[in-house]
């Protein structure tokens, strides 16, 4: 059993990888800090990300939304006086809606999502992680935004100074997740190539997770969403640059450092490797970047061996 | 001021040629007895059927929905297992999720149909009887059911045997309506040729409309749903039957009498102008198929010919 924790189109990528390998030997933790309410609907990207990627639905030009998809809901929303800068696909509306109203009846997302999983045919179990409402919040010089606003309306320009998650003090485990931190055959924890800041941390913010995590024993395996000094995608080199740390795959090292047991940076930062070694973590570089399935595939079962590897050396 | 009482396609189609000769002129007070929740969604069937066909945005070939709509977010709802019953299009649901969201802000729904007419350049002042939820409840040999799981659910299959108006005892007239109705300039009352159990009933149940609309001296002219003893659309004809009631357009004036001023059935139907005489109202047979937007226009014309006819003679 592999438990691993994914924010957005990276971390679903690699997630996807995963499910190749082990289908319902996975359990998926997802972020649901940037979950908001939009012209009344409770829309999740991460979770929905993770979710059209895994039915292999996900529309392969952005990552996010579904394959294909169409505007017509969009086009007369706006004629209507509609919000328009969340970009709401046809097919994406009906997960909202259903989810939405299902919510509003007192089902918990977790239920739901399992619901949506098993009907799209998803083999891995998808966990929110938590069924509570946490909030990323995206400090500015100018004020807090709620994340999607900071994200998408603004796209990403105002210059961050620090998150918070709102609503995380009080977001208990799950009994799903609970029962994932207490399987006997849980292998190995991994930490997805999403943004360390944005998708990871608000995970590791449910109360007391992180310690649970670190306390199961399990390896600890972290994959680098920066490569070269840059983000495959989405705002995270960005973000250290205002945060005042030079963007890196060493600094998502240093940042996990502590937490992780093993550390994977892609190829091209191999050079980096000697300077992984002082932060008390296993490091190996290899090919990261995921274009294809058989790119996601590979990556996973690298993630898998050096997991193997490391609970072997124990 | 002419102010037209409607249900959905009929009621519409001579709101529409009413609206072409009066413009602003025009009130058209809509049933919202059908108005239904649906998937968390609060849909109004006739306001939208009116709505999209006073914008010129009606599927001709059905009379309801958008024109040319799409089905992307019903083809997904259904794949998530949500209703497929009743057929929501990629257009319409934008309106739906507007106004399901204005609704729960505590916007009235008098205000929310002003402002999307307003987006869709419609002229005509539309009210909905009332922002109280009002539920058409078919009362069947096996229960009661709700307008739509009869009307759309059951396609009208259910015998009728009468038919309550749930909430409507609570149903105050709005502002906006108290104001039409007290509209100084008020020339004529028209009752739409649309079904007189299902659309015009529940708006006159309304507390206090029917007497006060009669009271207000103005003529009230109908027009029969019913030709040559079929209803054009819908189920008029075989709710009469099922209420031991010939359908004719007979029968509709005498349903109507004592309230109505004057009535028009369709030329088809004048060899029952005789029989009409002794129900103490006056009747026209004009030409009332309404297939093109010149029918509505000429049938809107013999309409408020009749109407001024019957002022002048008072």
């Amino acid at each position: 059993m592999i438990l691993a924790l994914a924010g957005g189109v990276g971390g679903a990528k690699l997630a996807d990888g995963l499910m190749q390998l082990l289908g319902d030997k996975l359990t998926v933790l997802v972020n649901t800090g940037d979950d908001f309410e939009h012209m009344g609907l409770t829309i999740c990207p991460d979770l929905d990300t993770v979710t059209y990627t895994l039915a292999g639905i996900a529309e392969a030009s952005t990552g996010w939304g579904v394959a294909g998809e169409s505007w017509a809901f969009l086009d007369q929303a706006m004629r209507l006086g509609g919000p328009s800068w969340f970009r709401l696909g046809d097919r994406d509306v009906a997960l909202h809606v259903l989810r939405t109203e299902r919510l509003r009846r007192g089902e918990r997302l977790t239920e739901i999502t399992a619901d949506v999983c098993r009907r799209l045919g998803i083999t891995a179990r998808l966990l929110p992680m938590t069924d509570a409402a946490v909030r990323t919040i995206v400090h500015t010089p100018h004020g807090p935004l709620p994340f999607q606003e900071y994200f998408v309306k603004e796209r990403c320009a105002p210059v961050v100074t620090g998150f918070a998650f709102a609503g995380s003090e009080n977001a208990a485990p799950t009994p799903e997740l609970e029962a994932a931190l207490a399987d006997r055959d849980l292998a190995a924890i991994v930490l997805c190539p999403s943004n360390p800041y944005v998708s990871i941390a608000p995970i590791l913010a449910v109360p007391a997770l992180k310690q649970r995590l670190k306390q199961r024993g399990a390896p600890i395996v972290a994959v680098s969403p920066i490569i070269g000094g840059a983000a495959v995608k989405g705002p995270a080199a960005k973000m250290m640059r205002e945060l005042g740390i030079e963007p890196s795959a060493l600094a998502v090292a240093e940042h996990y450092r502590g937490f992780v047991d093993g550390f994977l940076l892609d190829e091209a930062d191999a050079a980096l490797l000697p300077r992984l070694a002082p932060l008390g973590l296993a490091a190996r570089a290899v090919p990261s970047l995921m274009k294809t399935s058989a790119d996601r595939r590979r990556l996973a079962e690298a993630v898998l061996n050096f997991a193997a590897e490391l609970a072997a050396g124990r």
